[in-house]
C-alpha cells in the first residue's frame, strides 16, 4: 500500500525507535516492569511531567484511555465527554464493559468540550438513581483536529475540581498539539490540573506503544492491579519503555526530540494540504486546521472515486447527523485527511492534483 | 404522609393484592418459581401476550429492563433509546455496569422513538470499533406521558427486524397506555412484533411485581440463569406470581380486571388535573396528557412553594436541556404530576385550589 | 404441596408479617426508602447492632451477599470463603459477575472456615498477578447446619483485620444460630468485629426480605448507589421494611420476638427429627445438629423412594467429593432436611414413620 | 542483569523476529489487522492448524487466555481447570471481572487435568442456582512442566463434547511440548478435538505476541467485537504478525523452524540442568521435567542464598499447600528454574556450580 491519508497509525516505525527497541535487545531483563529501563523511563516521564507522574505502560490507546477511566471511576460513575470523543465512539463501549460506567455524552460543533457544555450533566448529585458524574474526559488534540488551549484546559480542570471530579486527557495525539500550541506536555497538563493522561506514541512513529499517565497520585492506589486485571500489563516491558526513551530523546543526527520532529513534520504537512485546497470552491474545509487532519466536505462523487486510489476515511461513519426540524439525518460528505511522520511534500502534491482532476471534471 | 402527586409508587397496594397474597398463603411451595401457583400464572401470561410468551418475574422495574436487554444484548451491542428513557436516566447506569454495553441516544421532543430517529445510528455495522446496534427500546407510555400508537410500535419492530434487531418495550405504565389505547396488551405488544417487555405491576398497585415477558422464543435461551445471576430470582416466587394473577383478574366486586380499573382511574385523575389548569395561563401544559402524569411549566416560586405541601418532583434532575445557540443550560421549570390508582377527585381539587391559591399571589 | 422438607423457604409467612404489610397499607409513603418506616426501623436495626449500623433492604440473599461483597472489594480483590459456601456454589457466579472478584475456596470438614484455613490464602499481597485477598466471608449458621462459637468469629475477624481485610458474615440463618448459641445478633456480629452482614429474614418467615447490614462505616462510602445499580434497590421499600418491625417485635400474643419464636421452633423440629434417627442403624448424621437442619447419609433406594412423598435435596449437586487416591469422584448418599417455622411435630413424625417403613424394607 | 532461571520472559528477542519487524516497516499499511500482512500471515496459521483456523492477535497471554475464555462462555458459565492453572492463580482475576465467569478448579498432583478429575464438576447442569460447566481449560505444557499426551488431549476433547462443552488449550508453551512430544501443533490440537488455543511466542523469542487460535469456527461469531472491546486490538498489527511468520519460518542459516529451534533448545537446556542435580542429596526434583522448567525442593537457606546472585521464584506465592490432617499450611521449599532460547551450557555450569558450593556448606 502506498503512503495514503487514511490514519496515522498506517505508517511505520521511525528507524529511532527499531534502533531503540534492537539496542535493549541485551541479555536478561526481570518481566513486567521490574526491570532498569522502566526505571529510567519512568523518571523520564517525571522529567517531562512532574515528580508526582507515575508512568503506566499499556498496549494500545484503548488500554490506556480505560485504565484512566478505570483510575477515576467505578461503576456508578459516569464520565462527561464530547460525543466525537474516541472513548465514546471507537472503542466499542470497552468502557462500558472494562469499567461498567456511563459517559454522559454532549454534542459539540468542534469536538471541544467547554464549562458551560460540561455544566449541563452537573446534576443529581447524591441521587441514587443517576450515575454520578465523576470525571470530564477532553481529547488534545481532538478527534476533529482542533485544540484546547491551556487557558482552557485549566477552566476545565477548575470546574472538575470543584465538583470533586476529575479531568481526564486523552493524548493519543498529545504531541501534535504540544507542536501546534508552542508548549510543553507538561503545561498543557500537569500544570493545567490535569488529574491523568493518556499519553500515546504510535500515532507519531512509536511500533507499539501507549500509557497512562497519573498526575494526581491519589488515582495510583490500586492501579497496577487494575492494569493486569484488564490484561494491559506487558511481559517484556522493556521493550515498550526504551521506545518512549526514544520518544523523548534526539531524533537522528538533530538536536530536536524525536516527538517533536515527527510532529512538526505531520503538522505541516497537512497545512500544506489546506493550503492547497483552502481556495477550492468545490471543497469545503469544515474544521480549523490546527494539528496533522483535515476534515473537508466535497461532492461525494468526487471523494468516493478518489478513494480508489487512496484510503481515507468519511466521517459519516458514526451515525449521520440528525436535522431535527426535517426529522431525519443529513449525509455530510465529510472526508477526513491525516497525515503521518512520513508523509512526504510529494505525498501530499499528488494527492492534490488527483483530486483536482476530479474535481475538473464535474465542474 | 398524604396522598400527593410524586409518582405512582408513592401510592401502596390494592387491597385485592393483598388479598391474593394472603390466599397463598397456606402451606409449602417450591421456592423460586417451580410451584403451581408460578405455573398457572405462567399460563395466564400466555392467554395475554400469547403462547409463546414466557414470563420472568423479577423484583422491580431496573431487574426487568436490566434482564431484557441481557436477553438481546452481549456487551458489545447498543440499544437504541430516547435520551429520556429511563434505563438512560434512571437507573444510576445499570444496563453498563450489569450488561456492560452501550446506550446510543437520541434527543426527542416528546418521549418518542420513530424510524427516523433510530436510523441516526444504524451504521457501522460489522465494523469492530463501533459498539453494534442491537436492539432499540421504547417505553409505553413514555416517561413524558406520551403514547405509542400500535402502528408506531409496529414500524419500530418492522425496522428492528429489518436490521437484524429486537424491539424491547419498557412498560411499567403498560396498562395505562392499554387504557389510553382501547387496546389489549397482546394488540400493542405481541401482535405489533415486539420481541420482549418489561411489564411492570407495582405502579399500578401491585405491592412489589414486575416481570419480563419474553415474546420472541429465540431471547429464552439462557435466560434463567441470566436472572439468576442477576440476583433477580425471588425464593418464594409464589407471593410475586399471584399479585399478578389479581392484577389480570377481576376488581373487587366488578367485572372488569384490577389492571384496567386501576389504569382508567389514574389516567382519569389526570384529564381533570389537566382540564382543571389548562387554561390558567401562567400554568403551561408541555406535553400532551395521554396517561396519569401532567407536565406543566410553572413560575418556580409557585412550584417550590407548592412542594411544601406536595411532594412531587421537577424535571431538571437529569441535567438541563442546553441552549447551543447560547451556548448555556436552560431551567425549564417543568414539574411533573403524576396520578395514582388511589388518587382521589378530592385530592385533585384540594391541589388545584392550592396551586390557584398561590398562582394568585403572584398575579 | 404438603409441609416437607426441603428448605425454610418452601413455607409461607408469618401472620404477624402480613399483618404488618396490611398495617403499612395506608396513604402514601416516599418510594426508593425515603419514606418513616424505612427510617423506624433503621433506627431498630441500631438498636440490634449498635449505633454506626446501617441497613440496607435489598430482595433476597443473592442480593445482600454480592451488595457486601461489593462495599468490601473491587474486581481485583478475592474473597475467601469455604468451598461449600452459598456464595461459592449457588449464586450461580452472582459474584463473579456484578463484582467481578475472585472467590478463594478452602474444602472444609464441617463448611467452618479457620484462621489456619484462612492463612492458605494470605499469601502474594502487593504482587499484581494475583487477585488481593480482602475479604473472608463466613456462613452462621452454615451451609452444613453448623455454628461458628462468637469466639470463633472473633478470632477470623482479628486475622482479616490484621491484613487489611473485612469479615462478612452470610446470615440468612442467624436466626437459628442466635437461638442455638444463646445470644444476640449483636454479640456475634458487631461485638465480635464484624464489617458486614448479610441478615436474612425470608427463611424464618418473612414474605421478601433480606438486607445488608453494614457494621463497619467505612463501608457506607458508595454504597447506596451500588444497591442501586445492581438493581436491589426497592421502590415501595416501606412493605419491605415492616417485615423486619415485625420480625423484631414480639410474636402475637407472646413476650418474646417474632425471630426468636420462629427460629427456636425450628431448630427444634430439627432436633425431634435427629433424635428419631440417631439411633437407627442405616442413618448416618454426617454434621451436629446444631440448628434447623438434618444431614443424613442414607442408603441410596430408601432416600429416592422417600422423595416420591417429601421433598427434600440430596446433597450431591454440586458436585461429588473426589477420591483422590483412588482418582474418581465418589456418591455421598447425603441428603439434607431442613426444618421451617411452620413445621409441626406431626409433621416430623409422619416423615420419621414413613422412612422407618422404608428401612425397614430393605434390612 | 546477567541471564538467569527466573523465565522464559525474562530473555530478549531473537535476531530473526527482530528482523522480520524491521522488514516490515516500508510504507504504509491499513491498521488493526486489515492488511497483507496479516493476511499472509493468517493463511500460515492455517496451514498450521488446518483450514478452518482463524487466529487472533492479541497483546499478551492473558489477552489470548481470556479472549478464548470469551469465545466460549457468558458470565452464568464455568471453566474447570487445575487449580495450578495460570488463568486461575496469574492473571489477577481477570477471566471474572472481563468475562464475569466462574472456575471450578480442580487440585492436582501433576498440574494435569483427567477426564476422572474433570467429571467431579460435571453437575448441576440445567439448575439455575449453578454456574453451567462449558469448557474445560488445560495448559500444554503446564504450569509445573508437565506434558499432556496427544491421547489425553483427546480424551478430554471427547469429554468437553459429550457434554456440549468446548476444550481450550493454553499453549503459552506450545512449542517446547510439540518438541518434546515429538508432535506437530496440528497434532495436539485441531486433530484432538481442541476447539479454541491460546498461542504464544513471547516465551519462546518474540518482542511481543500473542494469539487467540480458534479452531472450532462456530466460536468464531462476535469475537472480533468482543477483542476489541477488551482492548486487545493491536493498531499497528502488521508488527505482530510478522514475527509470527518469522517464528513459523526457518531458523538464521538453518533448515529447522525458529519456533522448533528455540524451543529444542531450552528443553536441552533443562534436561542438562535436571541432570546435573537428580543425583544431588538434598535436591528432590518435584515433577518429571519434560519441557523447559526444572521444580526443586531444597533447603530453604541454600534457595535463599542463591538468588543473591540468581532471580528465580520460589513456588510458594500462591499460598502454600494444606496439610489438613495437622490443619496447617506447610511451606514447600520448592523453586522452579525455567530456562529460555537464549540459556546457554554456561549459564547452566555455572548455575550449578553456585548451587553445589551453597549445599557443600551446610552438609
Amino acid at each position: 500500500m502506498k503512503r495514503g491519508f487514511g490514519s496515522d497509525n498506517h505508517s511505520g516505525v521511525c528507524p529511532e525507535v527499531l534502533q531503540a527497541i534492537a539496542s535493549a535487545n541485551t541479555e536478561h531483563a526481570l518481566a513486567y516492569g521490574d526491570d532498569e529501563y522502566c526505571e529510567r523511563v519512568s523518571r523520564l516521564f517525571k522529567a517531562h511531567f512532574g515528580e508526582q507522574a507515575e508512568v503506566y505502560f499499556v498496549f494500545n490507546g484503548t488500554g490506556a484511555n480505560v485504565l484512566n477511566i478505570d483510575a477515576m471511576c467505578r461503576s456508578h460513575h459516569a464520565v462527561i465527554c464530547a460525543e466525537s470523543a474516541h472513548i465514546n465512539v471507537d472503542e466499542c463501549g470497552a468502557p462500558q464493559r472494562i469499567v461498567g460506567c456511563r459517559l454522559l455524552t454532549v454534542p459539540t460543533t468542534d469536538g471541544k468540550l467547554t464549562p458551560e457544555l460540561v455544566k449541563r450533566h452537573l446534576h443529581g448529585f447524591g441521587f441514587e438513581h443517576h450515575s454520578q458524574p465523576r470525571a470530564i474526559s477532553i481529547t488534545q488534540s481532538t478527534e476533529l483536529g482542533t485544540l484546547y488551549t491551556v487557558e482552557e484546559i485549566k477552566a476545565l480542570a477548575d470546574l472538575a475540581h470543584s465538583y470533586d471530579m476529575f479531568l481526564h486527557v486523552d493524548g493519543a495525539r498529545l504531541a501534535n498539539a504540544a507542536v501546534a500550541l508552542g508548549c510543553s506536555f507538561r503545561a498543557m497538563t500537569t500544570d493545567a490540573g490535569v488529574d491523568c493522561l493518556s499519553f500515546g506514541g504510535t500515532k507519531n512513529g512509536l511500533l507499539m506503544g501507549e500509557s497512562a499517565v497519573i498526575l494526581n497520585p491519589e488515582l495510583n492506589k490500586e492501579l497496577k492491579y487494575r492494569r493486569k486485571q484488564m490484561g494491559q500489563l506487558c511481559s517484556k516491558m522493556r521493550f515498550m519503555a526504551v521506545q518512549f526513551e526514544a520518544y523523548f530523546g534526539n531524533a537522528q543526527n538533530m538536536q530536536i526530540p524525536l516527538w517533536r520532529k515527527n510532529a512538526e513534520h505531520s503538522n505541516q504537512m497537512a497545512q500544506i494540504l489546506y493550503n492547497a485546497i483552502k481556495g477550492v470552491p468545490q471543497a469545503h474545509v469544515v474544521y480549523p486546521v490546527q494539528v496533522n487532519s483535515v476534515f473537508v466536505r466535497l461532492p461525494r462523487m468526487v471523494w468516493q472515486e478518489l478513494q480508489n486510489d487512496y484510503f481515507f476515511y468519511d466521517w459519516e461513519e458514526d451515525g449521520l447527523p440528525m436535522d431535527y426540524g426535517k426529522m431525519k439525518a443529513v449525509p455530510t460528505d465529510v472526508v477526513r485527511w491525516m497525515c503521518s511522520f512520513d508523509t512526504t511534500e510529494e505525498d501530499v502534491n499528488n494527492f492534490i492534483s488527483a483530486l483536482k482532476r476530479r474535481l475538473a471534471v464535474i465542474s
